[in-house]
């Protein structure tokens, strides 16, 4: 997906909300458990009901490597899914040496169909570009992240800047806006205007918003472009909004109050 | 694999050569391709010509994932067969926020019987710290890594050293000496000195030799400890040795060849 049709499907939805799929299958309702694939089950009940009110799924890939073979074919089956109206990332921190790097590029541009792979920095340029090679493909590198861990790298001093500050200013110069993003977590607001002079026209991708904590109104106000620039990822949040037979139902709700605040802030 | 049974491992074989299992379907020998799983089959050929020369075997995920959910399960079954006498390493480079690092942890430790996973630093304790909570089983954190790319980062100036030096000192703080290794790319021979410095005790992980240019002598005398303290992978050179029928022939004879030389270090 280019970064033109993203836009015109964040303004088409009035929503730039990302659906975070970390399904965990001891959370999922037990009433899924007797399906030939309770993880697929749950996301295509997710999906249905959330599918008019988000832009992007982001699939987490841990909880389905987690249950071994079933659980990647669980993610291959809804990444398929999820079809070609939504932006879809694996969220899976990926980044090796080159031609290890190409593999994952395959991996999740070829051999299947997302649209975007989440990219660790620290291994580099070469660990990075092979992300950037695709087509309508995105990388989204770590910027500076929602967890307490920021903190003992992200945030340190080096000679030009903090660490996050200098892994921005650096991998922006390896692709453009129109094919690379950030990872910028929501529970670090009082920087969003700090980063955005330094990568003033990057889509973000937010998550930390609902069970971290972050608030989506301080960075909308804060990091929000003329053709939006961000993408807010909920996971938790919606997708256990409910852990009864209503899951669905209760994941639309909660969507559905993001999509309404968002509309204030487009 | 606890850090006793491994050393005994190595001073048993006189070895510590690592095999990596780089396996790309691109390039194992043709008549391979009407097994019904040619990765696999490639993969047994080369544990079996190889498992009295290595004491471990390390599997990059990435030449898996790009052949999607057939790869994923020529992953499960070859570290199934490699069997508990050698050090499984599953070569991930993961990491993420806590709840999602306890997940990559249990897909390699728990889903699928690897000793230990390669982790990137970069987002901080809580995404390393996950991968330490298993008993006999490794977390092996970036260091310097063997790329260019470590210039971009790992190479820059912190207000406590270069980064990677600072990734050391601070990862070091999280684990111990028999739960914790770090990669230090053999490329990056000129820097062994200083980094045994700041981890005496720790096992290094040490990719780069072969088709990128390490050399195992200079990494040999500059790194090792009274226990070895070192694991040298090997993957294209020992594994592409030949392309022909004869390629796990080849694959053990340049085996043989490191494990030979191997002798005179330790």
């Amino acid at each position: 997906m280019t970064r033109q049709q993203l836009v015109e499907q964040i303004y088409k939805k009035r929503s730039y909300l990302c659906v975070g799929l970390d399904t965990d299958i001891t959370k999922i309702p037990k009433h899924l458990l007797s399906e030939p694939d309770p993880v697929f089950a749950f996301n295509k009940a997710i999906i249905d009901a959330t599918k008019d009110l988000c832009v992007s799924y982001k699939i987490n890939t841990a909880f389905y490597e987690a249950l071994g073979v079933k659980g990647w074919e669980a993610m291959d089956k809804t990444v398929h899914y999820i079809g070609d109206e939504h932006f879809k990332i694996a969220d899976a921190k990926r980044g090796d040496i080159g031609n290890t790097s190409d593999q994952y590029a395959k991996a999740f541009f070829k051999t299947m169909p997302f649209d975007a792979v989440t990219v660790a920095p620290y291994m580099g340029e070469d660990s990075v570009k092979p992300f950037l090679q695709h087509e309508g493909k995105w990388a989204i590198v770590l910027g500076l992240t929602s967890n307490k861990g920021a903190n003992d790298f992200e945030l340190q001093h080096t000679g030009d800047g903090l660490l996050y500050e200098k892994v921005l200013k650096t991998v922006s110069q390896w692709g453009t806006p129109d094919n690379l993003m950030f990872v910028i977590g929501a529970t670090q607001a009082s920087a969003f205007t700090n980063i955005r002079k330094i990568t003033p026209n990057h889509f973000y991708l937010v998550p930390g918003v609902g069970t971290q904590g972050g608030s989506l109104k301080e960075i909308s106000e804060k990091a929000m472009t003329k053709d939006c620039g961000i993408l807010v990822n909920v996971s938790r949040a919606i997708i256990y909004a409910s852990t009864g037979e209503d899951f669905a139902v209760k994941a639309r709700k909660v969507s559905k109050d993001y999509q309404n605040e968002m509309v204030g802030y487009l």
